[in-house]
C-alpha cells in the first residue's frame, strides 16, 4: 500500500528542518546557559563560526538561501510544553529540579536572536551578537546546520540506490566499532556528537546502535532531544566558553589569572558530584593545575579535551596524588578527537588507575570517511566560538597550539599571565 | 505517522508466503514444461528433495507445520490474469507468442499436485508424484521454501537491530561484488538464483542492485515474477531433467545412447537462436560431444554446469573447431557454483575467444556467509530432482561424481553406454 497521506505531507515541506527543537542541543549548553543566566546575564557577546578545515569551501558547497532557511527556522522555534516538562521534571545527574523556575520561565519565552551572514573567500562568515545566555544557544544548531547542509549537498547528487548502499555501509562501519567496544569491561562511553553529526536521524540511529550494542556501558547522549525521546541520560558539564568569557571580562592581569578559577567557584555553588568536572586546558593544563586552589582537588574529575590524551590523564593523576587525593576515586573524561582504537587504548592504559569515561563525538555521529568517491563526506573541523565579550576579544590557548584562538598580542599576554611555555602541535582533524 | 491499516493488515497474516505466484519460478521451467506438455504429457514422474549437505539437519531446524503451510499455500496458487497476459504477450528471446495458446489454456487451469512429506534422520523426505508437466513445476517452489524457512528459523532468534545490521552487511557485501564486476568489458551476467535464494525480497533487491550497478551488462533474471515486475528479460533454456527422464524412458541401451540427442531434437523443433543451448554434462560432456550429430554443432552455445568450468569451456571450443565452427560466433554459459572472483577469472580467460555469459545463482541471491555467529546462514546444497519416470529410476552422472544420482547398478550401466571413464571429484558447496 502506498501511504498517500505521508507522501503528500512530504510534498508540502518547504524545508526539511535540520534542527527541530530548541533542545536539539548539547545538555552542557543548557547547564551553562542557566549558570550564565544567573551570574552574567547582561554580558554582551559575539559568537562566530570558524572553519578550521580551510580546504572545505563551505560557501561554494552550501546554497546561501538554504542556509538562511535553516537558520530562520531555528529562530522560529520555542520550547514546547513536553520539552519544558522534561527539563523541569526529569532527574539529571541524580538531581531533581536541575533547572530553576526562574530559568525555565525565561527559557520558555526565548527565541534565538538574529544572525549575521556574509560570504568571504569561499567561506561563510556567520556571527551572532547579543546577550550571552541567548547568543550561546546558537553554537550547536549553527554547527549542525552547516555540517548537515554540506552533507546534503553531496547526497543530493546520489541516486536512490547509491544512498541505500551508502547507509548500509555506514551502518556496518559503525556497528563494527560497537563490536570492538563491546568486550571492554566497565566501559563508560557517551555520545558527544551533536555539533558535527551527519544528520539528526543518523545521530539518533548511532545512539540506538550504541544502546543496543553496549547496554548500560553506553551512559547516554549529550543531545537533549534524543535523551528525551529515547529515555536516556543527558550527559555533559561545562565548556571553554565560560573561562574564555570570564577571562575577556577581566580588568587586569591579576583578575585574568584568577578568572578560570572564578568560573569553577561559581559552578561549585550550583553543582556537585559528577557535574564537578574540571576542564583545565583553556590556558594550558599544567599551569592551571599547578596554580589551582586546594578546593578544586576535591572535585570529582577532569575532562581532557586537547593535547595528547594519555599525557593529559597522567598529568591529572599526578596532580591528584600531589594534592593527597586518590586517583582511583576520581574521573577522567576523554572527549577530544576520539575514535574506537583510541578509546580501546586509553581504556586499557587507565583501567584500575582512575575512573575513565569517554565523550565520543564526530567519529561516532559522522564517520562517512571513505564511503563516497573523492571522500566528499569526510568529517572536518568546524567550530562556533565566543570571539568577544563586552567588546574585549576572547582567547583560547588549549594544550594544542593548532586549537589556539584570539588576537596575537592577546595570545602572548595570556601565555605570559598563565605561564605557558612550549606546546606540542597536534593535527586537528575533527 | 503510524500506518495503522498496514500494521493491522500484517497482524492478520496467518503465514507470510514464501512463494507468491506460480511464475515465481525459473523461466526455463516454463519453457521445459511447454516442451514436456507437447512431447511427453503422459509420463508419470517422481521428483524428490535431496539435501547434499547432510550436516544441515533441516528437519531439526524447520518446523513441519510451517513447511506444510507454505507447501499448501503453493497448491492454492493459480496463474493470475496479469501473469497470463505477460506470458502470452511478452517477447522472450526475441520471439512473440513463445507460449502456445494450448499450453496457456492448460497452465491457466493448473494447480500443483499433492506432495508427500516425512521426516527421517533429521531430514525431510519430500516427494511429488504425478504427470511430468505438473510435478516438474514443484522443483523451484519446494527449494525456495526450504531455503527460506531455514533462513527464517535463524532470523527468528535475532533482534530488530541485529536484523538491520545483518541486511546492511549483506547489502554492502553484494554491492562490493557488483563493483568488482563493473569494470569488466562486455560482461553478460544474469540472475539464476531463485532456487537457493535467501528470500524473495532479497532476490528482488539483488536483481535491482545488479541492474543499477551493471546496467545492460546485467542481462536479466531467471525469475519470471521478478522479470515481469521489474521489466527485465526472463532468462533460461533447459535443464538436466529432460535428458534424465528421456533416458529413463529408454527401452534398451541403443535408445538410451540416443536419448540425450532426442531431447535436443525435440527442442530444436520449438526453439532457435539463443535458446539453442546444449547442456552436455548429464552423462559426461566429452562423450556427449564426441558422439553428437553434426546438426548440434550448428547450435548457438553450450552451458557448462559441472566439472572445472574452464576445462568445460575449452572442451566446447575444441569441439566447435573440430566441427568446422568458429568459436567466436558461439556462446558459452557458465552456471555452476559461481562467485565474483570466478566470474572475473573466466571472463578474462575466454574474452575474445568465444562469447561468454554467466548464470549467477546462490552466491548472488544467498551470500550471508560469515554474517551470523556460527555461520548459521551459510548457503548449502539442496536440490529437487526427477528420481523416476514411468517406474524407471533416473540417472545423472555429470562431470563431477559428487553430483551423480541414481541406483549404483544403473550408474554403472549409464557409464558403460555413454563411455564415461575416470572423472575428477570436485566439492559441491552450493
Amino acid at each position: 500500500m502506498v501511504d498517500i497521506a505521508t507522501r503528500v505531507w512530504n510534498h508540502k515541506w518547504k524545508i526539511d528542518p535540520i534542527v527541530r527543537s530548541l533542545i536539539d542541543t548539547d545538555f552542557y549548553k543548557l547547564l551553562m546557559c542557566q549558570s550564565v543566566f544567573r551570574n552574567k546575564p547582561d554580558t554582551q557577546v559575539t559568537f562566530s563560526l570558524i572553519n578550521r578545515s580551510k580546504s572545505i569551501r563551505l560557501a561554494d558547497q552550501i546554497d546561501e538561501g538554504e542556509l538562511r532557511e535553516q537558520l530562520d527556522h531555528v529562530r522560529s522555534l520555542s520550547l514546547t510544553r513536553g520539552e519544558s516538562t522534561w527539563m523541569r521534571g526529569n532527574t539529571f545527574y541524580g538531581k531533581r529540579s536541575m533547572f530553576s523556575p526562574e530559568f525555565m520561565d525565561w527559557f520558555e519565552d526565548l527565541r534565538l536572536p538574529p544572525y549575521h551572514l556574509e560570504k568571504h573567500d569561499g567561506q561563510y562568515e556567520l556571527t551572532f551578537e547579543g546577550s550571552w545566555p541567548e547568543v550561546m544557544l546558537w553554537e550547536i544548531p549553527a554547527l549542525s546546520i552547516l555540517m548537515e547542509l554540506r552533507g546534503r549537498a553531496v547526497l543530493g547528487n546520489m541516486g536512490r540506490f547509491e544512498l541505500e548502499i551508502l547507509y548500509a555501509r555506514a551502518m556496518t562501519k559503525l556497528w563494527e566499532k560497537v563490536e570492538k567496544l563491546r568486550p571492554l569491561d566497565d566501559l563508560r562511553v557517551a555520545d558527544f556528537g551533536t555539533r558535527r553529526r551527519h544528520s539528526f536521524l543518523w545521530q539518533d540511529w548511532a545512539v540506538q546502535a550504541m544502546r543496543e550494542g553496549l547496554g548500560d556501558n553506553f551512559t547516554g547522549t549529550s543531545n537533549c532531544l534524543i535523551a528525551k525521546n529515547r529515555d536516556l541520560a543527558a550527559i555533559g558539564t561545562n565548556a571553554h566558553e565560560l573561562p574564555m568569557v570570564y577571562s575577556a571580562l577581566a580588568k587586569d592581569d591579576a583578575t585574568l589569572a584568577r578568572a578560570p578559577y572564578d568560573v569553577l567557584s561559581d559552578w561549585q555553588d550550583e553543582h556537585d558530584g559528577n557535574l564537578r568536572i574540571i576542564l583545565p586546558d583553556t590556558y594550558g593544563t599544567q599551569g592551571f593545575l599547578d596554580n589551582a586552589p586546594d578546593w578544586l582537588a576535591g572535585w570529582t574529575g577532569i575532562r581532557v579535551d586537547s593535547g595528547d590524551p594519555a599525557t593529559g590523564a597522567e598529568r591529572a593523576i599526578n596532580w591528584w596524588k600531589s594534592r593527597g587525593e586518590d586517583p582511583r576515586d576520581k574521573l577522567v573524561i576523554f572527549s577530544d578527537g576520539l575514535d574506537v582504537d583510541k578509546i580501546v587504548a586509553l581504556h586499557k592504559q587507565f583501567q584500575g588507575r582512575t575512573r575513565v569515561s569517554f565523550g565520543w563525538g564526530t567519529m561516532l555521529t559522522n564517520d562517512f570517511k571513505g564511503l563516497t568517491p573523492g571522500d566528499t563526506l569526510a568529517p572536518f573541523s568546524l567550530v562556533c566560538k565566543a570571539v568577544s565579550a563586552n567588546g574585549q576579544p576572547t582567547v583560547k590557548l588549549s594544550d594544542n597550539p593548532n586549537k589556539a584562538m584570539g588576537p596575537l598580542e592577546e595570545i602572548e599576554r595570556y601565555k605570559r599571565v598563565f605561564g605557558v611555555g612550549e606546546q606540542e602541535r597536534l593535527q586537528v582533524v575533527v
